[in-house]
């Protein structure tokens, strides 16, 4: 059997998987405080549902059942909008979650989504081809107040903060705002001119110029769009300075201030210094039609953003009703693999076990099994040594494992050895304790 | 956007997968109060990784990136070995992930796995064509000794047992016995006898006993082993003296005698009247070489096996090294599809929130999100009533999502409604807790 590795396919050794595990409870956790239910969508959406969003229609992994592609001459192995594919995100699998149970469920609904999607790309370095995301949403059936557009950011703040990697840096913008300068401006082309304002990380202001030029926008609006962009802002004070200093007027524009200063203004007491008005912020796709978010890890900037989302009027809609929902989306894979990679979390050990039991010989494993048995029942992780070799053996395995305690069963009195310290103790398993911070595998940083 | 269930692709909704979730989750800490690791492995095989295990890869979903459906002649979609499809158990990639990390685990390697995996069924009432899987085993490195067959077992039924559904019954026979037995009375063709025996429960002991005649037995043998597979034991001195009735001997029914034996005394500590040997346990597949599993939920036989595994020499071998496992898996979709229908557990609320602040008017929601703030961080999940409605409709949105708790901001004191019992009284965030039923959602039989 081959065990090759396969590009864009990653797998986790068990100590690496614990601190992803750790990252995936750590959110969940959070998104429950925050009354967030969870729940998992079907792997697979007809190809017509997964192309309705767009270009990532390109990446899709498609299924055909061996039995059919063994059985049709290729010429029947047609595609048609019943063939099943593999889902590339979870908002279009949430979109149509929403419609079919929109009778059962209760709106806004809230609810968050830790889950594998693939992206049927050609393998090349970096690019996951399977990966977890964690999403969460707001949907509502109808409509859905401006609030929840500030609810999000802190969800998702207080999930990233918890995990103990640092403070991340959210970056928010308004559509609304953006569209309001381009109409006040008279640019009539507005996701053209978005797209090319997306590209100003990577091909800078000249690059975005060059293409606002050639799509024919004048000199002025190619300098106030550019010129928008560079804002940044703390507080709505200083946004609506900074906006106001380009004397434009428009509709769209006074709300997109008013919502974008409330986001700013609110964030400074959820997470003061960690959300901060950026009109650069323009996000590719375009459905979105409210706050657009993106997430950096300060010190990480160039990994790019580990968190994005937005609010968008229409998440679903059956004709009659429509469903408005804002929704943000954590790169799981790609946030453990940058943790792993710098240091940020590792844990402790690489097994849940916190004592091992030593076996004296195969006719008294029965009393180290129960030994076990009395710690596990007090929530204490243990196993029994596989072998009764020597006890120098049998320390040296829990060692390699990292547990922190081995047990030895005596006629006497029982006793615990610390394999950090050396200390041994007399126990009993009835009473004895580990501390806190050896109950379970602990997630620091390696430096 | 087509809303359409798919058959074989189940979806639950959020009350519904609470229930999924509290059965992963007390599986989990179960597998890991034991020691066990979880990893995850890629959804992805080689079709030639597929097709190395016999019958099931016929019911393989193959993967194809769209691109290529679309841009290659149909005549040059062939399939090859190294077409991907999706993993159809979790026992294939386990085995491919022990070999390809085998110099960074330590062995005995027991490891737990609660995945998605697929089978590429033609549609059909009842079977899953997506489900999820909760393994464990035990693998070794060269050899891996018997007590762990009798470790497998513990872990698995305490595991079962936390769910709080009854105690299943754990049925086992030794694959070293049956062979033992067919040896002795002289059966040449192991494999075919054991095929015919898997098939008891559906054609009974005639329908047996037909092919068995018609694969060339004699009468005598058949009756020997139609005779043997009736037998059960709850010790090794029933085991003993049933099978000692047919007066047989071989060598390997004595070390089946003895091991299948000592499981059942040792169970008999471990989880009292859960473990009974019944020869009749035969299991399909051909790899298994020693202790074989079943499990059923009394009351509920008819619904066949909820966990089964068993012992196999040679889970994977790189030529030069050979690693031995035990192992057992749970069907989790199909046992929470019975637990669902049979009413067996049932979540209190469709939330996870366990308070619901209650907003005055939207110039103070300001205030009742720092009530909130409070309450999350001393670990009450807790939300902000979505609108400033009338008290009245407000308490009706968290009465309609099971919300126990609705908290008043008043300018005085604030106070807690249970709304269970219209009970009403002042508390304070920093201090006030609910009952401790009512802090998560709880899972209780409906009747």
């Amino acid at each position: 059997m081959s065990s090759r590795a396969i590009s864009g396919f990653p797998e986790l050794l068990p100590e690496d998987r614990l601190v992803e595990t750790f990252v995936e409870n750590r959110l969940r956790e959070v998104f429950e405080l925050h009354g967030f239910v969870g729940i998992e969508t079907r792997a697979v959406e007809p190809l017509a549902a997964l192309e309705s969003k767009g270009e990532t229609s390109k990446e899709v992994y498609l299924l055909e059942r061996l039995q059919s592609a063994r059985t049709l001459r290729s010429g029947d192995r047609g595609l048609d909008k019943n063939t099943l594919g593999l889902h590339f995100d979870l908002t279009v699998p949430l979109a149509r979650y929403v419609l079919s149970n929109s009778n059962s469920l209760i709106f806004p609904f809230k609810r968050y989504q830790i889950q594998k999607v693939w992206r049927g790309e050609r393998p090349q370095e970096g690019r996951f081809r399977e990966f977890t995301q964690a999403d969460i949403d707001i949907v509502g059936q109808g409509n859905l107040d401006f609030h929840h557009e500030v609810e999000a950011a802190e969800v998702m703040l207080s999930a990233l903060n918890s995990l103990g990697i640092g403070q991340p840096l959210m970056e928010v913008n308004n559509r609304k705002l953006l569209q309001g300068i381009f109409t006040a401006v008279g640019i009539e082309d507005f996701d053209e001119s978005l797209r090319a304002l997306d590209k100003l990380d990577k091909i800078g202001v000249d690059g975005v110029a060059k293409i606002l030029s050639e799509n024919g926008l004048t000199t002025h609006q190619i300098e106030v769009v550019t010129g928008a962009a560079a804002i940044t802002a703390g507080s709505s004070a200083e946004l609506r300075e900074r906006v106001g200093a380009f004397g434009l007027q428009s509709e769209a524009l006074e709300v997109g201030l008013q919502e974008l200063g409330e986001l700013v203004d609110q964030a400074a007491l959820f997470a003061p210094g960690q959300v901060r008005a950026s009109l650069r912020i323009a996000r590719g796709l375009d459905y979105y039609t409210g706050t657009v978010y993106e997430t950096v890890l300060p010190g990480y900037e160039s990994f790019g953003s580990i968190c994005s989302g937005g609010r968008y009027d229409k998440l679903a809609s059956d004709g009659k009703r429509v469903f408005p929902g804002v929704g943000l989306s954590v790169g799981v894979t790609r946030l453990v693999s940058l943790i792993l990679g710098a240091g940020l979390l590792k844990a402790s050990r690489s097994t849940p076990s916190a004592v091992m039991v030593i076996v004296n010989d195969e006719d008294s494993r029965d009393a180290s099994e129960e030994v076990a048995r009395t710690l596990r029942n007090r929530g204490i992780a243990a196993e029994v040594s596989p072998s009764s070799q020597k006890y120098g053996k049998q320390i040296r395995y829990a060692d390699r494992k990292g547990i922190p305690f081995v047990w030895f069963v005596e006629a006497g009195a029982h006793s615990v050895k610390n394999l950090a310290t050396g200390d041994q103790q007399e126990a009993a398993p009835l009473t004895w304790d580990p501390p806190n911070d050896c109950l379970k595998p602990q997630f620091d940083r390696t430096s």
